[in-house]
């Protein structure tokens, strides 16, 4: 099973606890990002790594695009996919 | 030989442009960012895959930790290296 944690705009730690959290439930996490938040998203990974979990490998990086909004307001919107995972 | 393009916080499409110019003189160019910028890095990588070299393909993506400043105000900064091959 994988489970996701998606980022936003609350501040890095929130995050970085979802994450700790998330991985003592699943060996294998994705973390999900758009605009923005995309550097807020290697921020936890980076912080995780660097002060919970030393071992935990980067599987996989994904980037991408999306389309957000509808009519006049469509705009594309790009996304990260940090695949994470504890005993790899 | 592989080219380095650095992404700060102009447009993006300044960087596109630079980009796409490093492309034409070397099939592999690396996109690095720091903090913020991360976000742009990822929106330059998909603008151009998207709308100037739709084969494009993404080799490998790389996060990582510097440090920056020195003293008291020494802090920890994410960073992110995308490499990019015109002919994989």
């Amino acid at each position: 099973m994988t489970e996701n944690v998606y980022i936003g705009s609350k501040p890095v730690i929130n995050y970085v606890t979802a994450l700790v959290t998330a991985l003592q439930r699943e060996p294998k996490v994705h973390v999900m990002a758009r605009g923005r938040a995309i550097s807020s998203a290697v921020d936890v990974v980076e912080v995780c790594r660097r002060s919970f979990l030393k071992d935990l490998q980067i599987e996989d990086i994904l980037i991408g695009t999306e389309q957000m909004g509808d009519g006049d307001d469509l705009r594309n919107v790009s996304t990260i996919q940090i695949v994470l995972n504890k005993n790899a």
